[in-house]
């Protein structure tokens, strides 16, 4: 079990900027967040494009700006769970929050603040009746471990550079990799997709062009895909694995089940200090809304500080707030 | 006569950023400050201090600020009025704004921004009764021409680096320098006092320790100040010009008489868009006031950027504000 003075849910630019204005009120946090690496967002949807409304910064590439918050709360020494939702949460007789993953870890924490952008980003799901009946079963949506999928018969879906770039790279270890896509042409980058071609005229690769997966087949475990292709017949491909990959959408998830005030797919807060309507509870970034929001970088991070100061009530109940200039006082690691 | 859509008065972080919020929403601004340089406070009290709470800078000086926010609204084309203060504004018959400085300049605007700081800095002047009846005919606070004292007869009081290298710089055009000091150790840099204890040795300047100026005289013009030492003697010394350099110190000052809602010496305003209760005139930075406000300059660029979007109504009554993303729409120039 961990344990910290604020869980922080989201490590886009919000939560992790919440990381600094916490640490230089002494508080220290644990960020958690679905995807597997930090940024929200900026890593996830935009990593290598310019963002030109960050002050100070005529130009910074989203991931760069990730780099420079990670670089920034590094005295305040924040601990991180990635790849794991925070499903639930409740509040135990001492009124500290019990906050749990879907993978089972618990935090315990005095504060919680939700930085959870849109939501949380999960794969975006092909309308296949009797998907979900086969995941854990031979469907799956991230690729953690290939070598799992060693000389497996794999059916990939999709046409962006995620279907293109795995198709390559399993081809090399397997023999028996079908790519299929709705389309002619690829979305990807057109090295990748020129790979691809080179590959199914090498027979490397079973490409199905102008085709959907439209069931699935086993009994324990997934056997065969079913694929309509634009003929109209259909095509009964071996399969140990279906892995579709057509990207990741946000999604709020779990949240709207937390007894929050919500308005279209946004926690509604008192902007004097970002909290929610749970004592205990914030909400900053993109996630939340009130009467004039911007879903804008700058924006979080105000917020972020407006927070802590609140914050800090609860986390040092006795103790008197003074307000310090970082010039003056510098930063005190914790 | 200056026209432009939003007249932003005080060029501090805050006034600066909100060039670029305007901007990308094509709106067209002109800036107005009292000093002489942009920067505000940055400038003006810390220019070589690092700031550790500009998000995504881990560290960065002030100056190094200023100047980063003066190359992002570069693509605006802002325009500047430095080293003059707005005293009053009015409104004409088509609602159109006409600011007044001190100088006589006049600008005109669809909307006013005040981004006053702390409000104007102002020399500190000494508790001298007839002080203000010999400004103009002797006695300076800012030495904008040094030319002109050319062997002149100077008395300077203060402590500071700035009564230490006005001394160290006159005492090369004019042997009738005397600085008087009311205490007999400086605050400024030790490297500047040992060099004025060296000029006084070597009688090339006169300095007059633990004493004070306490009296002027002259008929049209100064002619003598009269020092009172630590002896209580009293001493007359010949002087063309009287330079009390006690450094600058922010004062509301005409702010007060503009007939905006005012609390402990700032603006409050409607934290939806830092409006206040004069439609079209918005306050943001440390001169605004509301429930939860921090006097940070992260929170400027984020009123910054709400104020744009209100103040877009006003500019372009007729058109339809939508959001968009700088890294999706990039800045168009204005
Ligand atoms: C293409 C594009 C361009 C953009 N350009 C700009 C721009 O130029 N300027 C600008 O200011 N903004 C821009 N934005 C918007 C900007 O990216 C967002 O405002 C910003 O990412 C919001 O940050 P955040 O930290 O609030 O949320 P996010 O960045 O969305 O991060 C939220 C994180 O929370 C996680 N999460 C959610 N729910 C849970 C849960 N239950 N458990 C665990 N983790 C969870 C998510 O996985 C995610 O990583 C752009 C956005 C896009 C998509
Ligand atoms: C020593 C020190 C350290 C600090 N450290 C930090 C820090 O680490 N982090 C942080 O976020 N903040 C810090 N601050 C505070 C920060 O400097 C202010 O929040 C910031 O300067 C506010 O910006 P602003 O643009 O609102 O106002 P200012 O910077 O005060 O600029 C206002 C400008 O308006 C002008 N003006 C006022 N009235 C008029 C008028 N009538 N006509 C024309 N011009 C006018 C003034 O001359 C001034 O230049 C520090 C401040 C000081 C003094």
């Amino acid at each position: 079990m961990i344990k910290c003075d604020i869980c922080i849910i989201g490590a886009g630019p919000t939560g992790l900027f919440a990381v600094f204005e916490a640490g230089l009120l002494k508080m220290r946090c644990h960020v958690i967040d679905a995807l597997p690496q930090v940024g929200g967002q900026l890593s996830e949807v935009y990593p290598h494009k310019p963002i030109y409304d960050i002050p100070g910064y005529p130009e910074i590439s989203a991931q760069q700006l990730v780099d420079k918050l990670m670089d920034q709360i590094k005295p305040f020494s924040p601990t991180f769970t990635l790849g794991e939702r925070v499903d639930s949460f409740s509040r135990n007789q001492e009124g500290l929050f019990k906050l749990t993953t879907n993978e089972g870890s618990v935090i315990t924490a005095k504060v919680i603040v939700i930085a959870a952008g849109l939501g949380c980003f999960e794969p975006r799901k092909p309308a296949i009746p009797n998907l979900s009946s086969f995941e854990g079963k031979g469907v799956i949506y991230l690729i953690k471990k290939p070598d799992e999928l060693k000389n497996k018969h794999i059916v990939i879906a999709g046409g962006g550079d995620s279907a293109l770039d795995w198709t390559i790279h399993l081809a090399n270890i397997s023999p028996h990799v079908t790519l299929v896509h709705r389309g002619d042409t690829f979305r990807g980058t057109p090295e990748s997709a020129a790979k691809v071609y080179e590959l199914a005229q090498q027979n490397k690769i079973n490409l199905v062009l102008k085709a959907n997966v439209v069931d699935l087949h086993g009994t324990a475990k997934l056997e065969k895909a079913e694929i309509l292709d634009h003929s109209k017949n259909n095509l009964f491909i071996k399969a140990d694995y279906f892995i579709p990959l057509f990207g990741l959408s946000p999604k709020l998830g779990p949240i709207s089940e937390w007894g929050l005030g919500i308005d279209k797919n946004a926690i509604l807060v008192n902007t004097v200090d970002y909290s929610t309507n749970i004592s205990g509870v914030y909400a900053i970034g993109d996630i939340n809304t009130y009467e004039g929001k911007l879903k804008l970088i700058l924006c979080g991070f105000h917020e972020a500080a407006l927070m802590a100061q609140s914050a800090f009530k609860l986390v040092y109940p006795d103790e008197k707030l003074t307000f310090k200039y970082t010039t003056v006082y510098g930063i005190n690691p914790l």
